[in-house]
C-alpha cells in the first residue's frame, strides 16, 4: 500500500479522503489556493502545500502545479476527488508519465467517457442499455433535424462535452429545434470551447437511477446498490436515496449483472457510476457514466457498510478488492439532503460568506454529517456552495425520512443563507414521502406550485 | 403515543433522549439544574425548567420537583435517563401514584434488582446461572468466613446495597477477611446508608458480558447481541464493544434464550441488562441485572440497527415492541470509548472546568460521538465526568479499531484534561486488539506497568 498520498481537492471530500488515508495508516499531503489556508482539510493533513490564488485556474485545476507538489513531497499516487481534475483525461495520463498513480480508472476510459457520443456507443455495444438518438456527434442543425424526426419529439440537445448542467435543452416540437440547438451549440462552444451536440430521445417523468460500480486489476468487479437521484434542480443532485424504492432485488440484480459485465468488457477499472433513467415500465437508458467518486457515494457507504475510498486505494495499489459482490447486499435504507450556500428565494443564487455560527446535530444512531466547514468557516465565491452532506442511514425508509425532518429543525446555520428550508419542504412532501416522484419533481410540482402562488398572491 | 415526555437526566443521555422524543414528534421537556443553564439538552428541549441548584439532590434526584415540573407541563410520561432516579423504586412507584407513565420497569422489579442478595436469588429460580455465594444478607462478619470457607478463595465482599464501584472488596486470603469485611461495611454504611454485604467467589480475569433484553406488556421479549465491557478501571467501564468476539453465535443464542424466559417470568417488561461474568471456560455467572438503559446501549443500537428509546417508549405506551427478535443480529462491530474530563497522571481524578476549543471528528461512516457538550460548555465538578461518547461501528472488527485510533488522534479538546491519550493507549495495546482481555486488564497490565516504570525512573 502507498505510504503517502495527495488530495487534488478541497472542502468535505479532501476531509473524507484525508480521513479514509489516516484510517489506513497513509499520510495525506494536501494541495490548497490561498482561499482556504484556513479550510478543516488543510488542518487536517499530514502536510499542506499552497498551490495558487482563489481562482480554480490558478490552484485546484492547476496541473503542473499539483504534479510539482506531489513530487516535492514524495507523494505516490494523487486522489482527485470529485469535480476539478477528476475527470481530465490529460492529468491522468500526466500523472502516469510521472510515475504518479492517478486513483481512478485509465486516462483512456476517462478519456472515451468524456465524450458522452463515443461513451453511448461504447455502452451499446457493451450490453448497456442506451436511450435511442444520435450516432457519433451532430455538428448541424439540418443533421439533428432528421435525427429527431427519427426518434420523435420531444428530444433532448446536449453538448457531447458538457457536464454540470450546462449546454443542455429540452425540445417539445420541430419548430423550437433550430434556435434551441443554435443557443445551445453556442453555450456549449462558450463553456467547454466545444460546440459538438448530441440529440437524444427525452425521457419525460423518468427516475434517474444510478449505478456504482468498482472493479480491481484482476478480473473483479463489484455493482453497488443503486442510489435515486431523481431530486434535481437544474439538472444538478439535490437529494439522492438508495435504494430506490420502486426497484425490486431481481431488477438491481439484473442492473447489476450489466454493468458489472460493461465495467469487465470495457476494461474499466477503480470506481465509476452508470447513470440511467428508468421510464415507468422500469427500462433503463444509459444517460453517461461518471468515471469518478461521487458526492453521493456516501449513501451507498451507509447502505453496505463498504468504505468506498479504500476500496479506490487498493485497486490504485494494485490490490485485490478488500470486499466481494455478496457484501454488497442493501442493509435498511440511506437519504442524503446537500446543505448549500443558497438562495431559494432567489433563483437559488449561491450565497458566499462567513458562517458566524453552526450546530450540526449528529451523534445519534444513523446520523452522519460530512463536512468541510466549522464554525467560522467562510464559504468562499470561487468554489460550489455546498456546505455538508445531511445523511440518514436507519433500517426503515420511514424512519430515516422522519429522523431526517428532525436533522433538518435541529441543524442551525447563520451568516449565510441557506437550502435548510427547502430540504425540509422537499422531505416532508407527500409526493417524497411515497418514492415516486420523478426527476421533474422540484420544477413542476414544488417550484411551479410556488411561482404559481407568488403570481396569485401578486395580482 | 405520548405528545409530551418529560426527561428527568442531564447531558448527552438527555441529548439522546430528546432527539428520540422529536424523531417520534414528541414534545419533549427538560429539566435542570442552575448549573446547567447552558447545556445542550436544555437548548433542544421544546420546554425547559430549572428545578433546583447543582446539587443533585437539589435537583436531579429532587423527586418532588420533577414531579411538579411534570405536572405542570402536562406531561404524560418521565424517562429517567441512566444514573440519577432511573433505579429509584420510589420515584417510579411515585410516577405510578401520580398516573405518569414511568419510561423503565415496575417499582417492584427495579426493588427486587436494587438488592443484589434478593436479585440473585430471583435470578436462580428464574433459571439465570449466578455465581457461589452467599443465600441472603450476610451481617456478620463470622457468617461471612463460614461462607468464604464453603465456596472457598479468593472471595469478593460487596454491599447489597451498591453500584459504582463502591462497597466492594477482594480478599484472597482466609487472614484478610475480617478486616476487608469491616472496612467494607463502614463504607457501605456511609454511601449508601445500609450495611448488608453479601459474599461471592471471585472469577479472576474474567469477562464482563453483558445482555440487554427489551420487553413490552404482551409477551414479547427480544434479547440483543452481547456486550463486552471487561476494559474497566475501579469496576468502572472505560471501553465497551460489541460482540464479545469470544463467543459464538450458538452461545449467545443460549445466552439469549436464557434471559429471554427470565424475563418473562419474571414478568419484567422494558428494557434492562444483565451482567455477567464468563470465565475461561466460557460459563456465565450473573452479577446484576441493571433495569434502566445503560451509557454503553449505543454500541448496540449500532450493530443492530435498533433504536432502544423508540423501544422503551413503545413499551412504555402500551404499544407492541416494534421489532422481533430476528431484527435483533448482529451486523459488523462497534466499539465506545468513553471520553472523560480526567487526570489519567493523578489517579484518574476527575477535571471540572471550561472546554476552551473542542474537535469532533465525526462525519465518515461508522462514527459517531454523542455528548452533551458544544464549545464553551463547562464540564461541572457536581456530575461525572463524561464529555462524550465516541463510537465506531463498521462491518469487520479491525477496521472498527484502525478508525479508533485515527478518531482518538483527531479528536481535539482544550481546557480540561482528559482521559484521550489512556483511551489511544488501550485501543492501540496488543492485548486489546486480540481480545482477550479481561476485567483485570487495566489494572493488571496497564497500571500496574506504569507504576513499576515510575518506579523505575525514580531509582
Amino acid at each position: 500500500m502507498f505510504k503517502k498520498v495527495l488530495v487534488a481537492n478541497r472542502g468535505e471530500i479532501a476531509v473524507q479522503i484525508i480521513r479514509a488515508l489516516h484510517d489506513m495508516n497513509i499520510e495525506a499531503v494536501a494541495v490548497y489556493s490561498s482561499a482556504d489556508k484556513e479550510s478543516l482539510f488543510v488542518h487536517l493533513a499530514d502536510e499542506a502545500i499552497c498551490i495558487g490564488g482563489a481562482q480554480p485556474s490558478d490552484s485546484y485545476l492547476n496541473m503542473a502545479q499539483i504534479m510539482s507538489a506531489a513530487t516535492l513531497t514524495g507523494c505516490e499516487a494523487i486522489h482527485p476527488g470529485y469535480g476539478f481534475l477528476s475527470e481530465n483525461a490529460e492529468f491522468a495520463e500526466m500523472c502516469e508519465s510521472c510515475h504518479i498513480q492517478f486513483i481512478g480508472p485509465s486516462h483512456q476510459l476517462i478519456s472515451l467517457m468524456g465524450d458522452k457520443a463515443n461513451a453511448r456507443e461504447a455502452m451499446k455495444s457493451a450490453g448497456v442499455p442506451v436511450i435511442p438518438g444520435s450516432e457519433g456527434d451532430v455538428t448541424s442543425v439540418d443533421q439533428a433535424e432528421r435525427i429527431a424526426e427519427k426518434i420523435g419529439f420531444p428530444v433532448l440537445l446536449k453538448s457531447a462535452a458538457g457536464g454540470g448542467g450546462k449546454g443542455i435543452r429540452e425540445v417539445d416540437r420541430p419548430e423550437e429545434l433550430r434556435d434551441s440547438f443554435e443557443q445551445c451549440q453556442r453555450e456549449a462552444k462558450a463553456s467547454f470551447g466545444d460546440d459538438s451536440m448530441y440529440v437524444e430521445k427525452l425521457i419525460r417523468d423518468a427516475k434517474h437511477v444510478e449505478m456504482q460500480v468498482i472493479a480491481d486489476n484482476f478480473g473483479h468487479v463489484v455493482y453497488l446498490p443503486e442510489r435515486d437521484c431523481s431530486l434535481q434542480r437544474n439538472h444538478q443532485k439535490v437529494i439522492e436515496e438508495s435504494p430506490c424504492i420502486l426497484i425490486s432485488p431481481e431488477e438491481r440484480q439484473e442492473l447489476g449483472e450489466i454493468v458489472a459485465k460493461a465495467t469487465l468488457k470495457l476494461g474499466y477499472t477503480n470506481t465509476g457510476t452508470y447513470e440511467f433513467l428508468m421510464d415507468h415500465d422500469h427500462h433503463f437508458y444509459f444517460m453517461e457514466m461518471n468515471t469518478r467518486l461521487q458526492v453521493e457515494h456516501t449513501i451507498t457507504e451507509e447502505v453496505t457498510g463498504i468504505e468506498l475510498v479504500k476500496g479506490q486505494l487498493a485497486v490504485a495499489a494494485n490490490e485485490v478488492l478488500p470486499f466481494v459482490q455478496a457484501d454488497a447486499t442493501v442493509k435498511g435504507h440511506a437519504l442524503e439532503c446537500r446543505l448549500n450556500a443558497e438562495d431559494p428565494e432567489n433563483n437559488f443564487a449561491p450565497q458566499p460568506g462567513k458562517i458566524t455560527h453552526l450546530f450540526f446535530p449528529d451523534g445519534s444512531l444513523g446520523v452522519r454529517i460530512d463536512a468541510g466547514v466549522t464554525n467560522g468557516s467562510f464559504i468562499s465565491p470561487f468554489y460550489d456552495s455546498m456546505i455538508a452532506k445531511l445523511i440518514v442511514h436507519l433500517n426503515d425508509r420511514n424512519a430515516v425520512i422522519a429522523k431526517m425532518k428532525r436533522v433538518l429543525s435541529e441543524l442551525e446555520i447563520t451568516g449565510v443563507i441557506t437550502n435548510q428550508a427547502f430540504l425540509y419542504e422537499l422531505v416532508t412532501s407527500d409526493r417524497f414521502k411515497q418514492g415516486t416522484y420523478s426527476t421533474s419533481f422540484i420544477e413542476n410540482d414544488v417550484l411551479a406550485g410556488r411561482r404559481g402562488l407568488n403570481a396569485a398572491k401578486s395580482v
